[in-house]
């Protein structure tokens, strides 16, 4: 069976489409991985690009990569609205198929390695791949962004696990980790008011009494002129997808606003949405139908309200 | 100020009016304290007795009480819904007005030490007074059971805080603590599936990722022949009664089931009703108004649909 990870590096700047495309121009038609999506957002003025395929040959792609962000970005200059605290802001690798965590965790060792040796670039292994405990959630090693790593970066316990301690001057620092899939997903609100948005991500994630699995935190959309409830799902067999979205729509009620749409950045595993269609389906008595992947994805635009989404954002069509 | 607490001792008979009636004589008509509530459960084979007041008063009279229920219940021959390992399975102190938690875990001890040497009853001290991490949780201690604690307690880690590593033979053991308060709350569900409730509190309590500040099982009530959530909310501000309720029911749906009613074990904060008839009346657009505690009961009753219930279990009633 041949090795297929996932691999969905971040880097910052979602705007200048120009710049975006000559970033991700060493990912485009290589032999053993598939270049899935790449995603800007103006907003957050980060992308998100997803690769599927040989981890070999992601790890050869992203040294050219990286070069490329280095000489595009400069996060002296940059802002927008998701905390951020390199040009490339993470690279976490994710085993799909064939291969276990233990090799992602090695992947992201060597490619980490690679990155500081090529480019001077300060290295955090977080997730599976932290070698100390107060780095295995990505927050905190994040916590301060680029402006604050400067000073944070000189204290021993945030000596990086490559490089100096030394942010690089434009770059900032890369965290390098492996993990379980999650799901990048957004609720998107029809109200501009960051309170409601804050005191519902609030309601619902683990760091505050919420559910356990739940990352989150509002962000706001100026393009599309209003709020999203912003989040990880990091076990989505422990927080269902309708769950979340009917607690969001039931707490956003006493505000007398709406959940409009939702919106998933990168890939979902195609039984993280059955398992909410499912709910749907037995909440009308309905039995639920055979389905392939195209009438998944068609039912996820139509009762689970996913918005931009197509059948290629699911990670079973890719493969 | 004059010091008051709340103290909720449970023991474990619900079915006989008689003995119920010559155990709780102790706490009838005392200078002091108030006896709040008796309220025996058949299904349970549990009463629960809520007093309000001096704690030294109370402290008193829980000797006498303890007293009268070795001579009434045999834990050998006691059968029930309800988890249990004495025949008085927990005395809790909580602080209400003018007293410390750490006064109330000095009248944990007191009466733990007391009750030991009284009637040679071995004690665990939990919770705020638990002398070792793994005895704070109450399951944890009363794992296994009555049955299992024959055994349980000879190991050295399970050496009780007052008394010997051997269980009264017809009484068991008790676990006394001091706690914050705690809403132990009900929801009843219109089906008699133990499956249905089972999994919904396993959705929604906090060790399997649901509230952070909830514990679930279901039950299943014999006389109403319906299963209930059966829970502690172990802090309504950060996990709101209507927010578990409109959970449960969302749950419920994909079953076809119903949430039918809730019940109060216990006495509840009149802040724990207001913050969710407050969500209610917003929800609704209209304005939150200037409430009596009877018109907080009665709202209680109709909007929050909570059975059996009266202003007399909201604790400001009785103060």
């Amino acid at each position: 069976m041949p090795k297929i990870v996932q691999c969905v590096p971040n880097f910052s700047e979602g705007r200048n489409q120009d710049k975006i495309n000559k970033i991700v121009e060493p990912f485009k038609g290589q032999d053993g991985f598939k270049l899935v999506s790449v995603e800007p957002d103006a907003d957050y003025n980060r992308t998100v690009v997803t690769l599927l395929g040989d981890p070999n040959k992601i790890i050869e792609a992203l040294i050219p990569f990286v070069g490329k962000v280095l000489e595009e970005i400069d996060m002296n200059v940059q802002k927008g609205e998701h905390p951020r605290m390199g040009a490339v802001d993470v690279i976490p690798f994710i085993p799909i198929e064939g291969v276990t965590m233990d090799e992602c965790v090695k992947y992201a060792e060597e490619i980490g390695e690679n990155i500081n040796q090529s480019f001077d670039i300060p290295i955090f292994l977080y997730a599976e791949a932290a070698r100390q405990k107060r780095r295995i959630k990505l927050p905190t090693i994040r916590k301060g962004e680029f402006e604050g790593m400067k000073e944070k970066i000189k204290e021993e316990k945030w000596t990086p696990d490559f490089g100096e301690n030394k942010i690089h001057p434009t770059f900032g620092v890369i965290g390098i980790g492996a993990r379980n899939p999650l799901i990048a997903f957004n609720i998107d609100l029809d109200t501009a008011e960051n309170k409601i948005a804050s005191s519902i991500a609030k309601i619902i994630r683990g760091s505050s009494g919420g559910f356990g699995y739940i990352q989150a935190g509002p962000a706001f959309l100026e393009k599309r002129n209003h709020m999203q409830v912003t989040m990880n799902i990091l076990d989505y067999k422990k927080n269902a997808i309708y769950r979340i979205v009917e607690t969001v729509r039931m707490e956003a009620k006493r505000y007398q606003v709406n959940v409009t749409s939702c919106e998933v950045v990168g890939l979902i595993p195609k039984d993280a949405i059955v398992r909410s269609l499912q709910y749907y389906y037995a909440s009308e008595g309905k039995a639920f139908p055979e389905m392939s992947l195209e009438d998944i994805a068609e039912d996820a635009k139509n009762i689970l309200n996913f918005r931009d989404f197509d059948v290629f954002k699911i990670i079973e069509a890719n493969m």
